[in-house]
C-alpha cells in the first residue's frame, strides 16, 4: 500500500504532553472519515447503566490519558501512524436523555464510518453501545467476537421490560443477527449470579465462556490461542470492559468485580489478537467520576494503543 | 392534636452515630405512610440530568450524613419528633433505564403519601423530580412555590424534542397546571445563559425571579418576607436545589455555578418560612460521586432537617 | 432439613442497587436471632487501634458496598439464601470512649446470637472485635481458627501495660482457653518487626505461621489444605484481617504492609474452607476513611459473601 | 527584655517550603522547655471523640502546612521570633488505648511547660485535650476562657457514665475549679440540640454563650470587644475548635456544622485578643482523614501563627 | 465594525457538554491569529514556581471546566461571540526543563498575537507568565494593571540569586519599563510576610496596595471604582491570580492563604472593569494536582468568560 | 567491628507512630554525616520533570509513611539499626528554579557524605537526581548500576537542547564516565517508544535491559542472578524509579506505565541484592499530589528499608 505522509502525534520531547488539546494520542482531531483508515472515537453515552453511571465522561479523560502513548509499539515494534492514516473522528452523537435515539444516533454515526473504510477504536460509555457499533458494522451479516469482561452481559431484561441496558447487548445482538454465537469468546466472567439460568442464554448460543476461575490455571497464551481458533479468519470485533481487570487496577468503573486479571495480562491478551479480520473495538465502562489518579483513564488509553497497533499491523509497513 | 408516643431517633449518646443504618435522621424506618405526618423519602433517580449524572446516590449519602443531626432546632427550639409523627418512608421506585416509566413510578409513590395525609420531604435526585412529585401533591389544583436554585429550570426543550429534562421541570409544571406561576419565587439564579430569551417563559408567567445579583444586596429576611408575600396563605411546595448554594459549599452538584449564597443564609431562609401551608418539599442535585468529604450531604441532610422543623411547627405542641 | 420460605435480598433487576437502606447484602434487617441460621452483623469498633483509627466506619461502607452482590456463588453454585436462613442483625453495640466495656458489650451480644443458634458473620471493626467475639463464640471450649492476615496479633502489651490492642488479641485468646493454639493457622504474615522475639509466642505456643515468602512459593490449594488439616473437624472461627491482601486492593485499612496475597487468592483461599466445622468469621480493619472508592469495602463485602456462602454450604440444599 | 539572637524559622527564600522536616513554622525543635517563652506543642490524642476519630493526626498535618507561613504578622507587623523565644517542643505522651493515662500524661507535660515560664500553643488533638491542659495551666487557680466552638462542650456524660469525651471538658473544668465560669465566653455556638436542657449548665454557671444567629448580627469586632470585657486582665486560655468554623473552609473535621463563621472572621477575632492575660491556647479537632487538599490543616497552621503573634505581642520588642 | 458571522461555542442543548474536545468555551481551535478579535490561550508553565509546582495543569483543566460556560452574560446581556471574533487559539509553547526559554518563548508567541491585533486573555501557569505576556503586549510602552492576588509578587530574588519567580514578576516589569507604577493597584494581598520591607518596592514606586483588611471595610464597586481611577483611559492589563480569592472557593493552587475575598466579589469587580482600555488579560497558578472535584477550574473558567466579556463589550453590538 | 551503642528509631509500642516528627525510620536527625554508616537523605528536586512534576514532596511524604517501618527485617533477620550507625542526614539543598545549580548542589551534599563514609540511601526527587549524586559518588571512577524502572532514561535531548531531565540522566552518567555501561542492568523496562532507536544507546553501549515482557518469563531470583553476575564484585550504585512496579501499587509518579512488576517482587529483588558492594542508593520518583491514600509514599519507604537492610547486612553483627 503506497501512502502520503500520514498524519502523526504531537512530539511530546518537544511540546509537553500537558501542553494542547487532548486529542486521542495527540493525533489530529479531523471531521471527515475520508481518507482515514482507523477512526479513534468516543461514544460518551451510558443511559444504559442500571447502577452507577459516569462512563459518559469516559472519552474526555481517555483522550486525556492517552498523552502518556508514544508513538511505537515497544515489543512488536509497530509504528501504528506510519503504517495506517489514523485520525481522532471526535464523539458520536448521542443524547443522555433519550436511551432509544442514542443508539439510533451511535448507529447513524458507525455507518458513516464503515461506508468510509474506517475501522473504529471506539472509547465508551457503558457497554450499550457495542450493540449501535454492532448494528453499523454487522449490518451485513454477524461477526465473531473476543470480549473481555466480568460480565457475560447477555442478560435478558431489567427495571420490568427493559431490552437495552448495559447488562443486555450481546442477547440482543444474537437475537438481530448481529453476532455469530459460534463465533464468540468471553473472557474473564466472573462474580456472584442472579440466577443459576444466568449463563444459559450464552451457553444455549453456542458462546465461549471463559471464567476467571479457568483463565487463572491456563496462560494468557493458551487462552488467546483458543480465541484465534473460536473466531478464526471471519470478521471478528474485539470488546474490552475495563470491569474484566481487577479493580485495584481498574478502580474508575460502574459495576467493579473482584478478582480479576492483570492490566498485563490483558495487554498480552490483546497483542495476541494481531492478524484477526478485526472490523473494529471498543474499551468501555471506564469511569472518571470513581476512578483514582485517572489510573483507569490511563488504562483505557493504553488498551486502546495496543489494540490500534494490532489493528495497524495489518496494514503492512 | 392528640398523639400517642411518636417515633424517636435512635439517641447518639446512646449508640454512637457511625453505628446501626442509616435511615433520615436515624429515625425508624416504616414501609407504610399509615399514620405518618411527615414522611422522609429518597427518589434515587438522575435519569433527566443534561450533564453529570450522580444524584441518584443522593439519597443514601444523605441519609448517611443525617446521622449529623441531632432532635432540637436550637434556634426555634421546634422539637419535631413530638409534634409530629416523622418516619423513614424508604425510596420512590425509580427505573433508571427508563424515563417516562419512572415519572409514573415516582408519581404513584407520591400519590399514596398524599392521600394519607403525608406531606413529604424528599431527597433528589435530579430537579426533574420535582415534577412527579407535584403531578401527585397538585393533582387537585396548582400550588405555589418557593425555589432555591441557580437555574430556572424552565427551559422548553433539551437535544432536539425531550421535554423531559432537569432543566425543563416547571416549565412542564406551569403547562400542566400544577404550579400556580403568579405564586412562584425562584431564589439565587444566576450563571451565563443560552440565549436572552432564556427566562422569558418565566417572567411571561408571572414568576418572581430573584437573581443572586439583586439577592445580596438585601437581606435573606427580606427575601422570605417577599417570597412569603408571594406565596401567601395557599397550598406552597418548597424546591432546594442544592446549586443554589455557593459551590465552596456545595461541591457535590452536577451543574455548579460559582457565586452562590451561603449555607448560613439558605438556612435563615428556610426557617423563615415557618407558617405557610406547606405541602411538600424537596432537596435536590445532591451528586455525591462529585461531593468531597461529604460537605454537601451533609448539607443536604440540615436543610432536610431545617425544612422538617419548619413543617412540624405547623403541628404544634 | 426442610424450611419454610428464607428471606431473600432485594432484586437489583427490579430495585437499582442505589435504592434503598444498605443492609448487609440487601437483605432484610431484623432485631431478634430468634430464627436466623447465619447472622450478618457489624461490630463498629476502633477503640484498640494503635495507630490509624477509622475501622469504626467499617461496618456501614461494606453494607453500602454489599449491594453489588447478587444471590448465588458463580463457582460453587451455592444459593445461600435458600439454604439458610440469614439476616442483618444490626451493630453490636458498642462504646467508643470505653474499651473494656466495649469488650463486655461486644460479649453479650455475640453470646446472645450463640445461645439463638446462629452463625455470625462480623464486619470490623479493627481486630481487637475478635477477642470478645470469642469469648462469647468459645465459651464452652477453644476452638480453632483460620487466621489471614498481615499481622500475627500476638503481641503482649502496647504502651506501657495495655493488653488489650488490635496487636494482642489472640494471644489473650490464648491464655484466656479461647484457641487451641495447636489448631490455629496464620496466613499471610509479613513486615518489618519490633523484636526477633515477635513471634516467640505464636510458635512456641504451636500456631502454624505461614509467611507471605512461603506462600508464594505454594498455591492457595496446597496452603488450604494445610490449614484444614491443622484446624481439622473440630470446631473453627475464620478471622479476616483484610491488611493481608496487598494494600492496592485493600488500601482502606490502618496497618497497611506492602506485599500481601491477591484479593483472588483471599477468594479462592475462603471457598476452600467449605465443610470445615465453622461456628463464626469476621473481616476486619476495614478502614473507609484511608479507603479508595470504596474499593476495600467492595472487598470486604465480597470476603463476606464469600465466606456465607461456605458456611451456608453446611446447610444442605 | 533583653534578649540574646532567638531562634528562627528556615527561610523560605533559601529553603523551599517542600524540603525538611515539618516542624511547627519551620522552627527548630527542641526537647526542653528550658528557656522558651512560647512553646508549639501537638498533643496527637482523640481518644474523647464520640464520632469519628482522626484528630489525633492533626499535629503532624497542621506541622505540614505551617511551612507555609512566613515570619511577620502583615497587619500588625509583629515580628513573634525577635519578640520571644519560640520553638517546637514536640508532642505530649499520650496513650491512644487508654484515655484516663492519656490525661494523665498531658498534664503532666503541660505542667513541665508552666514550670518553665513557657506560655503553650497546642495543635490538637479532639476538644478533650484541653482538660488535661488546664489541670496543668490552672492548677493554681480558675482562669478564664474565650472558646470558639459550634458546640458549648458542657454536656454531662456520652454512653452511660462516661465523664471525659471530647463533648464534655468544659463541665468537666467548670466542676474541677479550673475555668471561673464568669469569666467563659463561646462564640460559634449552632447546630441542632439533642435536648432543651443542653445548654443549661454552661447558662446557668454564668458562660456567655453567642450563637452564630446572634454572631452575624453584629461585627467580629463588636463580638470580641464583648469578650475581652468578660474574660478582663485575668489569666485566660484562648481554645479554638476549628469547627467554629464553615465546613467550607474547615471540612476536615469529625463533627462539622453547616453554617458556621469564616476563616476571615476567625483570624479577625485572633487578632483582637492582643494585650489579654494570655495563658496558653489551643487549636483542635483538625481531622486530616477528612480533609480536603490539606484546607482546614492550613487553617490550623495559620490559627496558631495568629495567637502566637498575639501572645508573642505581649513580650515587648 | 461589520462582522461576517461569527464562529460559536458548541450549543449544549445539542451536543451534551460531556461530548467533544474540551476547547476554551466549546469555541472552534485554530492555529492562526488571523482575524480574530479575542484570543483564548493557555500557558502551561510553572517554572517559576517556589513552592507547589502543577499549574502548568491549568489550561487543560480550565478548557476542561469551561464547558459549563454558556453563551450570553445574564446580568450585562453582552453576547461576547456576537460582538468579537473569539477563538482557542491553543497554548503558547514552553519548555519545562528551561525558564529562561519558556520566557522567550511566551513573549514571542504573545508578540504575534499583538501583530495581527489580538486581546489575549490567558490561562496559566504561573504567576511568571505575566512577565512574558507583558514584554510582548508592552514592548511599545508601559501599561497600567489592574492586580488580584494574596501577594503583591514584587519580590527580588530567592534562592540566592534567581530573579525570575512566580513571587518576582511584577517588580522585573516595573524595572523592564513595562508596567506604570502609578497606574498599577494590587487587590486582596494579605498572609504573613517575610520581612517588615517586603511591599517597600511597590509602594515606593507607587503601587496602590489594597491589603484584604482594607477590602473588606469597603465594598466591591467601591474599590473597583479606585481601581478604574487609578489606571485611568490608558492601556492596561488585568491580572487575576486566583489566590486572592478564599481557598474554600480556590483550593486548587500552590500558595493558599487563608482569609480572600469571595468568587462572587471577584466577579462583581472584574465586571466593573467594563470600559478600561483592556489590552490583555490573564487568570493564573490554577493547579489542578491540589484542586478538589475541580472547583478551582471552574472558577478560572468563569472568570476567563468574566474577563472575555468585559472586553468583548468594548466591540459594540 | 565494634560500636557503641546505635541511635535507634522511637519506639512505636511507646510513642504512636502517628506522634512526634516524621524523621526517616523515626530515626533522629543530625546536621553532620560525622559518624554516620548509612545516611537516609531527601533529594527534594524535581526540576528535571518533562511532564507531571510533583516529586519535590516526596521526601517529606515517604518520611511520614516511614513510621510504618519497624526495626528488623523479617526474613533475613537483620537489625540494620545494630549492625551500622543509621542517621535521617535531612534534605540535600535544592533550588526549584535553578536546575544547573540544584546539580551542583546535591552533588556537593552527597561529596561531604562520601567524604565522611557515609552510604547514602536516598529519597527523590525525579530521576535525573541520580546523576549529581552519581557525579560525588563515582568521581573516582566508574560504577555498576542496578536499575529498576519502566523506562531505560537514556534518551539524549528534550525541548531541543536540553541534555538534563529525568529522561536522559544514564546517558549522560554514561558520556561523563560515572557509570561502567558493561555493568548495568535495568529491570522491568516497558511502555510504548518515541523512535526505533530509543534504546540503542543503551544496548550500544552494552547495558543489559531486561524487559517486562522477558521478566514475566522468569523469576525474580532468576533475575536478581542475572543482574548480580553483571555487576559483579565491584562498586555498584542502586536506583529504584517507583514507575517500574505497577501504577496499581504506585500510582503516585508522573509517568505511570501500565503492566509493571509488583512490589513484592521488588521487594524480593532488592533483598537479592544483598552482598553486593553498594556505594548509594535512591528510590525515586513518589510523586505526592497523585498518589493514593499515601500508597506509593509508603512503598517508598517499604524499599528504602529494604534497601538499608541490604545495606546493612554488609556491616556485620
Amino acid at each position: 500500500m503506497t501512502k502520503k505522509p500520514h498524519p502523526q502525534p504531537q512530539d511530546a520531547a518537544l511540546i509537553p504532553r500537558f501542553a494542547g488539546l487532548p486529542t486521542f494520542m495527540r493525533l489530529p482531531m479531523q471531521a471527515s472519515p475520508e481518507g482515514v483508515d482507523i477512526a479513534l472515537v468516543g461514544v460518551p453515552f451510558d443511559g444504559g447503566t442500571t447502577n452507577r453511571a459516569g462512563a459518559r465522561h469516559g472519552p474526555r479523560e481517555i483522550r486525556n490519558a492517552s498523552a502518556f502513548m508514544r508513538k511505537i509499539h515497544h515489543v512488536t515494534g509497530v509504528a501504528p501512524y506510519d503504517r495506517a492514516v489514523v485520525a481522532d473522528l471526535g464523539d458520536a452523537p448521542v443524547n443522555p436523555i433519550d436511551l432509544m435515539e442514542s443508539l439510533r444516533l451511535i448507529t447513524g454515526f458507525f455507518a458513516d464510518l464503515k461506508a468510509h473504510g474506517c475501522i473504529p477504536v471506539s472509547a465508551g460509555g457503558d457497554h450499550l453501545i457495542s450493540l449501535p457499533i454492532l448494528r453499523a458494522l454487522a449490518a451485513d451479516g454477524p461477526v465473531g467476537m473476543v470480549h473481555f469482561d466480568a460480565h457475560s452481559d447477555t442478560n435478558d431484561r431489567y427495571f420490568g421490560d427493559n431490552l437495552y441496558t448495559h447488562g443486555t447487548p450481546f442477547r440482543r445482538a444474537v437475537e438481530e443477527g448481529l453476532l455469530d454465537p459460534k463465533r464468540v469468546v468471553q473472557i474473564g466472567i466472573r462474580g456472584s449470579i442472579y440466577d443459576p439460568s444466568d449463563l444459559d442464554f450464552a451457553r444455549a448460543n453456542g458462546f465461549r465462556v471463559i471464567f476467571i476461575e479457568e483463565f487463572i490455571t491456563r496462560t494468557a497464551e493458551d487462552i488467546i490461542a483458543e480465541a484465534r481458533a473460536i473466531v478464526g479468519t471471519g470478521r471478528t470485533y474485539v470488546s474490552f470492559d475495563v470491569d474484566a481487570i481487577d479493580p485495584a487496577q481498574a478502580p474508575g468503573t460502574g459495576t467493579p468485580e473482584i478478582g480479576g486479571f492483570s492490566s498485563f495480562e490483558a495487554m498480552r491478551m490483546v497483542r495476541g489478537l494481531a492478524g484477526l479480520n478485526i472490523i473494529g473495538a471498543d474499551v468501555v465502562e471506564v469511569s472518571p467520576p470513581f476512578d483514582v489518579s485517572n489510573m483507569t483513564s490511563l488504562l483505557g488509553a493504553t488498551l486502546m494503543f495496543e489494540l490500534l497497533c494490532v489493528i495497524a499491523a495489518g496494514f503492512g509497513d
